[in-house]
């Protein structure tokens, strides 16, 4: 079998830099992949927020990231799902639907997914006006007209960080009242440039090489109508990718999210966790790294007092 | 008198980065140094672990931040030293050697330095085989002789991370014990290919190019002895920035590093902390640059709830 220092699940931002990091330490590394390495910021088309890049795709970036960590020498699978993780002693043993892996670290990186609505528009403009984070793209769209889709706490948060950048901000929520929490709700329904449709769902995005136009209707009346707007920031839900964890009984938040402390530790030893699939309150690229670095150095310390063979509280 | 949403004290990795997210998120930033902007990277000559990058000079590395801060409309303010902050309801006040500041937050990202021997060649040599940081270029000297000098917790980490790059480590102690955790000391000495020089002070370092030799003195015997090295890891004590945040109470650790949550919030309502100057367990850019970015949303949360402009909870 397979016998590895450290086996990071997932090839996103936070994999990536953990596996640059534990490969540089000498470690034995394996990062692995369900679907090709890079993460979520492959799909965004420019990224300006990565201290380091005025302006870059993400694809370049998580390319870029991705031959780092081969270069220093982790092993990267691509297309390949862990199914679970057992622990024999301090070994942990890796299965997924190739191979069977010995490690004496798993660190997850494994992400999360943003909910989608699932209407025409959505998918071919996801890039070109169809956002799903706030904080990364509203700054591109500074004095423009953005509609926000949801009615949760993200919904809120989203429309009341892009009214501060938007000239005005559209909600459309498919139910009467918000679900989000009171502060929140009073905080965005009194901003003079935001306003909200209740009751009404998405039906198509529209647009030519960019979104231009939201189509929706009222599921109350049926009445269908059509307005202008420059983005459309989609808010309905995010799932953690964190079912593997859960299956031993890694400590979660309620809504999946794995809990980590700064050291990146989760409630088993030897298992830390980075990114987004975390409790981190902020999922942005250069929080994912640093989380990442932390996790790699966190787990070379492990393997080291536990197997003697180094150190620990590096600088 | 000027009035901010937010002051960041220190225009390295961490400031930078949160100067970043706090003017792209619409907020009124200002980024103080008391020296250059860019940082203690800067003086790096090669960087080749921050994700994004394979190989970057330091000074390019923070040049290239320096420039996307300003770009976003940061204001950065080079050689303004800030010499108190005072407290006047939410508000603070600023004071620097040039003008007195209001603003809602403050975000400390002002760093550390790392104590040096002092001897002939260690400025010289800096970034050509002398290094403060095992983590960062430790990897650059694999297979290669090193020294490190010190004997306490940093000094006995660094020589066991190295052992396991280098050939073979020197470690060199002007004392005849080690200021060390016990385990750790176990640990060190154990190694095959680590010798420890007791009662040695370092005399000089020489090179050509590079560094070549060691020249140290036995300060019992008085004996002078030289020895081939290719790097010289520097390991003699941490002071981290903290003396103004320490002047109206953030709570510190017994170093002096501030205390700071996942939040990057400090024992102060309203005053962040960012990088190398908190009690974070990895100093390195991108965990800097991770902090700086959760330093600035979570003010920006901050500043929302308090003045009740905008939102929480941001993806």
């Amino acid at each position: 079998m397979d016998c590895w220092d450290v086996i990071i699940v997932g090839a996103g931002s936070a994999g990536l830099a953990a596996g640059i990091y534990a490969v540089r330490s000498g470690l034995k590394t394996l990062v692995l992949d369900e679907k090709l390495a890079g993460g979520n910021i492959s799909d965004a088309p420019k990224v300006e927020n990565y201290p380091g890049f005025t302006e870059i795709s993400g694809r370049e970036l998580s390319e870029r990231m991705v031959s780092q960590c081969k270069n220093f020498g982790a092993v990267v699978h691509e297309l390949e799902l862990v199914e679970a993780v057992r622990f024999e002693g301090e070994i942990k043993v890796v299965v997924t639907n190739n191979a069977v892996y010995q490690t004496k670290v798993v660190i997850f990186a494994t992400g999360a997914y943003h909910k989608t609505v699932g209407v025409k528009g959505e998918k071919e403009f996801h890039g070109r006006g169809v956002s799903y984070c706030g904080v990364c793209d509203g700054p591109f769209f500074k004095g423009k007209k953005v509609a926000v889709v949801g009615g949760g706490n993200s919904a809120c948060a989203t429309s009341l960080y892009l009214s501060g950048l938007a000239s005005h901000v559209t909600i459309v929520h498919r139910r009467a009242t918000f679900r989000a929490e009171h502060s929140l709700v009073l905080d965005v329904t009194s901003k003079f440039n935001v306003n909200v449709l209740w009751n009404v769902e998405v039906e198509e995005i529209k647009g030519d090489s960019k979104v231009r136009v939201l189509a929706v209707k009222n599921n109350v009346t049926g009445e269908k109508t059509e307005f202008d707007v420059d983005a459309v920031f989609v808010q309905v839900g995010e799932v953690p990718n964190s079912v593997v964890a859960k299956t031993f009984g890694v400590e979660t938040d309620a809504a999946g999210y794995i809990k980590v402390n700064m050291r990146q530790e989760t409630s088993f030893s030897g298992i830390y966790a980075a990114g987004d699939v975390t409790t981190h309150p902020v999922k942005q690229v250069g929080t994912a790294i640093g989380q990442g670095i932390t996790a790699a150095l966190e787990a070379y310390n492990y393997i080291t007092v536990l197997y003697k063979t180094a150190p620990k509280n590096m600088g």
